[in-house]
C-alpha cells in the first residue's frame, strides 16, 4: 500500500440526493439494466497513460505533476503499478489498459524492453490475482520513441518496420498472458507530414501486410479477444491512414481482414475527423466491425486532441444508444481515454475526474437503455422507411423504373423528417 | 449570336509580358507538355450551373445577377445555351459540364422533364455541330428541388428512389446522345441532417443498389465514358455518404464496383473533408480509382462550399502532380466547378474569371511537368523507400521478425524526412 | 383566427412525469426562480423571419415550406401577421421580434417600403392590444436586398449607406411605435469579401458614424429601449467587422459609445467565432455591455450557421448561469434565432421546436439559479484568487517588485485548478 | 568556431538561375526595392527558441534531435549560443529574437535566473561586437514552467504575477542592453482553461495593470524600442485573452496604451483566429499599431500551432503588400517564428529551411512592392469609393437621410465588386 491517496475512501454508490463529491450518484454496478448488471454493460476500464504515465506538458510546457514514481527505475515502475491498482480498487473499476511504454521504462534494445516488459507482464499478473481489474487490452506505443518519428509499420526504414512489428508480438504475448480481452492498434504516426516525402500506395501495403501479420499471431498464439484498430484522422501526423471508420473499413476489405478486426472507436477522433462520436458508432454497427470505445471529449473548438474526461449526459446517451441498440458490448468496454487537465495537481483530482465520467457514463446508458425499452424512437424511425417493405424497386433497373415512373405518373411529395420533435423526445430521457 | 459579351474578344496567349487582362498569360493550348498539347493535358470544363444557372443568392441574400435568360421557359432555356456557347467560344475551351436542371425549366412531372431534356439536348447537339466544345460529363441535379430533400437513392421514400432512378436515366441518355466521355454522380442529399431518423444500413445499401443500376445501365446503352462518384463530406446534409475518397472506397469495395466507377474529386470538397486536393488525388490513383477533378479553391477559413476559381499557382502545381505522375488524363478533365462572387455583376467578371484561373491551371501545370521531368523529388523519394528493394521483411511472421530483431540487435537511427529541402525543390518550379 | 395550428392546443406546464408532447415539461412561467416568475427571467420571444418568412431553402436547395402566406402582396404579409400571434399565443411567449424585411413586401422604393411598414406597423399595435406579447425589439434587414451585397452602412457606394440609414430611422420608428424594449443592428455584410478591394479603415469610420447616428436618432425620438449590436465572425461575408464582443468592444470604445450600446449575443455567433457562449456572455457582462440573447446552438462541426433550436440543458445552464450572475436581463431576453430544420414540414414541428427549446432553457435556468444558490462555485472561484484580497502588488512599478520577489526568495508553487472537481460539481445541478 | 555546421557555405545570392540549395535565388540583401536596400526592408530574424532551444517533441512523441548543446549548464548554454551564431553569418541575418529561457539554463530562484541570463547577455554582446546580427526583440518566457500553468500577469496567486513582473524586468534590462529594437509580449497562457475556475474581469484588470508597469519601466530605463503584444486565440489555453489584432485593442484602448504599445503579428496565430494574416496586418495598420511579424505558415487543416516556414509567394506577397502599404517596418521586421519538422534531423535542414524562408519573403516582398509601383489595385480601389469624396452624408443625422432619401428617390443599384479581376491582377505579380 502506498500512501498516494491516503483519505480518499472507496467510492460507493449513494444516489442522486447525495452531494458527497466521493460518491456516485448514477453509478449504481449492481443496478440491472437491459437485462445485465450495470457493471457488465458500462464495462469500465481506466487508462494507464494518462493517469499514470504522463507528465502534465503540453506543446508549451512541461511537466507540472509530481508524482513519487516518476522516473527510469524498475522500482518506479512497480510504484507506479501499485499506485495504479489502488486507484483501481477505489473506483471499482473492473477493468485497465496499457502500452508497453507506459508500464516499463524504456531500455537500450529490443531485448531489454522485452524482458522489463515481461518483469511488468509477471508484476501485474500476481497483483491480478488479488484484484477484480482486469485487463481490458493491451497495446504497443510506436509513436513517441524517435525511432519511430516517420511511422511503425508504415515506416520508409524496413529496420524500423521489424523493431515494431517484433514488439507488437511482445505486447500480444503480454496481453494474453494477461487475459486481455482485446489487443488494439493505434496508427499513431502511420501518416505523414508530407505528401512529398511519401510513397503513399507503398505505406498502406505495408500497413496491411503489418495488420495481417498480427491477426495471424494472435490466432497462432490461441488469443481469443477481439483484434481493434483505432482510428483517428491527424495528430501528431499531418494526415493518419486510419482516418476515420469509412476508411479503416476501406482497408479491411482490400486486406480481407473485415471478418477479423473490429474498431476502437474514441469520442475525440471521431470530432477531429469531422464526425460526431454517435456517427462512427453507428457506421461501424452498420458494417459489423463495432469493437469497443475509447470515452472521453474533445473541446469541439480546439483543433487537437483534448481528451478530456466526458461531463454531458446527452452526448453519451446518444453514443451508448447506438452500442446498446447493436447489442452491447461483448468483449469491449467503455475505456477512459481521458486525462485530468494539466493543473489538477492533486490526487483527489485524479479520482473525482474519474468519479465524474463514471457518474456521466452511467446516467447516458441508463437513458440510453430508457430510450430503447421505451421504443418511441425506432417506431418512428421504422414508419419513415415502411414504403421500402413492400417495394420491388431494388430488384427492378433503370429502364423499367423510368417507365414506371412515367406510367403511374409517380411525382412524390416529401413529408415532414420531424428532427425537432424526435430530440424532444430524447430531451425526456437524458 | 446574343450580345452578352458583346465587347470581348476571343482570349489568345500572349505570354507572361503581356499586360491585357483580356489574354492568356500562361495558357498556351498549343504548348507541347510532357509529350501532349496543353490543351489536351488540361482538357479545360466550363460548369453550366455555376457560370449560366445560378442566380447570385447565398443563405443570407438573393438574386444579385441580372441575366437575359433568368426566367422559367424553353426560349430562356435556349438563350442561355447561346449565351453558354459564346463563352465555350471566347474562351476556346474544349468541354462543357451539365445538370438537367441547369439547362431545362423544372417540370411538373417526369414526362414533362424528360421531354424538356430531351429538347435541349437536341439544341445542344446542334450547336456541338459548330463549336469545337464537346461534353465532358452530364449529371442529374437530385438535390434542389423539394422532392429530394431527403436525399434520392437514400430517400425514405422508395417513390423518391425511383424519381431519382427514372431521372438518371433520362440524363444518361442525354449524356450518351451528346457523346460524354463521363457521367457524374454527387450524392448532394445522400445522407443525413439527424441520425435520428436515419436507417444508416439500408441507406447505404441502396445507394450501392442504385449505383449498380447506373452501371448496368450504361453499359446497357453502350455508353462508354467513365461513371464517376464526386466525394463530399458535408453541407447541404449534416453528413453525407460520399464523405471522401477512403470512404467512397469502402462502398465500391462492398458492392464490387471498384472496377466500374472512378472519382471525381474536387478541391474545395477535399478541403471540407479535412485533407488536402493532392491528398486525395494521390490516394484516388494509388487505389486506380482517380477519374477526374473539379477545380476550384475553397476558402481554407470558410466552413462551407465557396466555389472560387482557382488563384494559387503553387497550390494548382502539387494537385496537377498527382494527376501527371497517375498518367495524366484519360476521359477526366479539369472542370471548374466555380463561381463568380456574387458581387462580380459584370459579363466580363464572368470571362475573366475563367482566364484567370485557366492561366493558374496552365502554370501549375507546367510548373508540375517540369518537377517530374527534372526527376529530383522522385528520386529522392525513393532513396528514403530504398531499404524496402532487398527487404523480406513482408514474407515473415511477427515471431520470426522479433527472433530476427532480437538476434541481430536491430535499434533503427531515424534519418532526416527532409520537408524543407523538398519544399524548396518545389519552389524551384512554382 | 387561421386555421394553420388547427389541432394544436395552447401548452401548459405539466412537469416532467408528462409524456404529452404538447405540453412543458420545465417550463412554468410562474414558478419563482431567484426572486422573479420564471417568465420573467427567461423572457422568451420568438424570431419572425426563421418561423414565418423563411422557405426553407438552403445553398443546395429551395423552397420546402408551403405556407398560404408566402407570396408579395400585403394581404399575404397580414395572414402571416395573423399566424404568427396564433403561434404567440399557443406557445404564451412574452415576445417577438422583427426585420422590417420579414413582415412587409419589399416595395420599389424608399417610400413604398416606409409605407408598407407602416401599415404593418399599424396592423400589429392592432393585434397587439388582445394580446399578451410584447415587442422585444425590431431592426432592420440590410443583406438580403442586392443593393445590399457590398454592405450597407460601410458600402462602397453612399446611396447605398443613405439608403440603409433612412431605413433604420422608419424600423426604429416601428420598433418605438410597438414600445419595442431594444433595436438590434446585426451587421450582416458590414465586412469583406476580399481585402483587394476594401478600404478597411474607411469602413470602420463609416460603421462608427453610422452607429453613432443611430444613438443620437434614439435619443432624439424618446426611445428609451437599449440600442444593441450583434457580433458575428463571418458569413456571409469573408469576413464581418462586428466579429465578436472583444471587437465589438474596441468599436464602441473607439466611437464613444461604450455607455450607448450593448450587446445582443447568439450562441451560434460565438461559436463561429471560436468562442463558447458563456465566454462571450461573461466577458460582455465583464465589459458592462450583456443586453440581450439570440438563443440557438450551432452545430459545431457545420461551419455555418445552422440556427437550430437549443437542445442541450447542461449548455444552456452555463449560459444562464452568466446572465444571472450578471443579474439578469433588464430590457434584453432570450430570442430564439433558430429555425426549424428545412425538411421539418408540419405546423406541429414549428410548435414543437419551440416547446423543446423553450423547456431546456427553463431547464437550464433554474440549474443556473440552484448552482447560484448553492454558492459552491462561486466559493471556490473566490478561494482560487484569494491572494489577491490583501496584495499591493499593483501599486508597485516592476523594479520594485524585482527586488521584492529577490529580497523575499518568492518562488512560488503552484495549486490545483480543479477543473474536474468543478465540472462535477455542475453536474449535480444540470 | 564549433563544426554543427561544418560544410555549409555562407549562403549568397545567385538568381533564379541556380538550382544550387545552398543559395538565394530571390533574396539579394543589396538590391534596392522601393528606395531601401532589401535587407533593410525585411529586416529578417532568426528565432532562437525554434532553431536552438526545441528538442523536437510533440504531444504524442519526445526529442528527435541530437544537438551537443543540449543540457543543464552553462557551457551548453554558450555552445548553443555560438552555433547560433554561426548560423547567423551563414544566413546574413541582420537580426535575431530570444526569450530568456532559450539562451540560459532555468535556475532553482529568481535570482538565479537573473545572474544566468546577465552572463548570457553578456556573452551576447560580446559576440555581437563582431557579428553584423542585432537583437530584433527579446521577451520572456512566461508558460513553459509550471508555476505559470494558470498563467503569469493572470494568475490568480499574485505571487506568480510578482515573479512574473520581475522577471519581465530583467528581460527588458537585457534586451536594452543589447540594443534590441524592440520589446514583445505573447501572453501564453494569458487566458483560461475553464471559465469555472476563472474571474475573467480580474484578470483582465491585472493584465492591464501589468502591461502598464512594462510600458512605464521602459521609459525609466530609457528603453527607445517598441513594446510589442502577440496576439494569439489559443493553444496552449482553451481562451487567450489576446485572441487577435481587435481584441487587443479593446485592451489598450480601455488601459490608455494605444499609443505605446504596437503588435507584433503572426500569420499562424492570425490563421487560428480564423483571419487571414493580410487582415490582421491591415486592421493593425489601420489603428495605427502595427510593429512586426513573426512569418510562418500554420496548415490550415491542422487545429494546432504548426509553425512551419513560409513556402507560398502569393500569400507572403499579400502580407506584405500591408507591410509597404502602411510604410514599412520601422523598429520591426521579419523574424522566423517557424521551426523545421521534428523529422528534419540534419544540420542542413535547418540552414535550407531558412533558405528557402527567407527566398519566398524576398520573392514575396518585391511582388508587394511592384503591385504597389504598379498603383492598379489602388487605384481600383479608390475607384470603387469615389462617391464619398463629394458626400456630405457623414455630417448629417437619419431623420435628414431618410428625408433625402425620399425626396430624390434614392434607389442605388450595385455595382460590380470586381474581385476576380483583382486576384488575376495580383497574379501577373506573384
Amino acid at each position: 500500500m502506498t500512501d498516494f491517496f491516503k483519505d480518499i475512501p472507496e467510492i460507493v454508490y449513494e444516489g442522486t440526493d447525495s452531494s458527497n463529491e466521493f460518491a456516485f450518484r448514477h453509478y449504481d454496478p449492481d443496478a440491472q439494466v437491459m437485462g445485465k448488471r450495470l457493471e457488465d454493460q458500462l464495462r469500465f476500464s481506466v487508462a494507464y497513460w494518462h493517469s499514470f504515465a504522463w507528465p502534465g506538458g503540453d506543446p508549451f510546457g512541461g511537466q507540472t505533476f509530481d508524482r513519487p514514481w516518476f522516473g527510469d527505475t524498475m522500482d518506479h515502475a512497480k510504484m507506479k503499478a501499485d499506485v495504479a491498482f489502488e486507484m483501481f480498487r477505489i473506483l471499482g473499476v473492473p477493468f485497465f489498459c496499457f502500452h508497453d511504454a507506459d508500464v516499463r521504462p524504456e531500455g537500450d534494445s529490443f531485448a531489454e524492453n522485452t524482458a522489463r516488459l515481461q518483469e511488468m507482464t509477471d508484476y501485474f499478473a500476481q497483483k491480478m490475482e488479488t484484484s477484480k481489474t482486469k485487463l481490458l487490452w493491451g497495446t504497443a506505443n510506436m509513436f513517441t520513441h524517435r525511432r519511430y518519428m516517420a511511422g511503425a509499420a508504415t515506416n520508409p526504414d524496413p529496420d524500423v518496420f521489424a523493431f515494431a512489428a517484433a514488439t507488437v508480438k511482445t505486447c500480444l504475448d503480454a496481453t494474453h498472458q494477461l487475459g486481455g480481452q482485446n489487443y488494439v492498434l493505434w496508427g499513431g504516426r502511420e501518416g505523414y507530414e508530407t505528401l512529398l516525402n511519401t510513397d503513399l500506395k507503398k505505406e498502406r501495403e505495408h500497413a496491411g501486410r503489418f495488420l495481417t501479420m498480427v491477426v495471424d499471431y494472435a490466432k497462432k498464439i490461441g488469443f481469443e479477444g477481439a483484434i481493434l484498430v483505432e482510428p483517428k484522422p491527424q495528430e501528431p501526423s499531418k494526415h493518419q491512414y486510419d482516418y476515420d471508420v469509412g476508411t479503416v473499413y476501406s482497408f479491411l476489405k482490400d486486406f480481407g481482414l473485415e471478418n477479423e478486426v473490429k474498431m476502437n472507436i474514441e469520442q475525440g477522433h471521431a470530432i477531429l475527423a469531422g464526425h460526431s462520436f454517435e456517427h462512427e458508432l453507428a457506421l461501424a454497427a452498420s458494417l459489423g466491425i463495432l469493437g469497443s470505445i475509447d470515452m472521453n471529449r474533445n473541446d469541439y473548438q480546439s483543433g487537437w486532441d483534448t481528451d478530456q474526461f466526458p461531463v454531458s449526459v446527452p452526448e453519451v446517451a446518444v453514443a451508448y444508444y447506438e452500442v446498446l441498440k447493436a447489442g452491447g458490448f461483448t468483449t469491449g468496454g467503455t475505456n477512459f481515454d481521458a486525462k485530468i487537465r494539466r493543473q489538477s495537481l492533486d490526487p483527489e483530482d485524479l479520482i473525482l475526474a474519474h468519479v465524474g465520467g463514471m457518474d456521466v457514463c452511467a446516467a447516458g446508458l441508463k437513458a440510453a437503455a430508457a430510450m430503447l425499452e421505451d421504443g418511441g424512437l425506432e417506431r418512428m424511425r421504422d414508419e419513415r422507411y415502411a414504403g421500402w417493405d413492400t417495394s420491388d424497386l431494388l430488384g427492378m433497373d433503370l429502364a423499367a423504373i423510368a417507365e414506371k415512373v412515367e406510367r403511374e405518373g409517380i411525382n412524390p411529395e416529401p413529408r415532414s423528417g420531424r428532427q425537432e420533435r424526435l430530440e424532444n423526445w430524447v430531451n425526456r430521457f437524458v
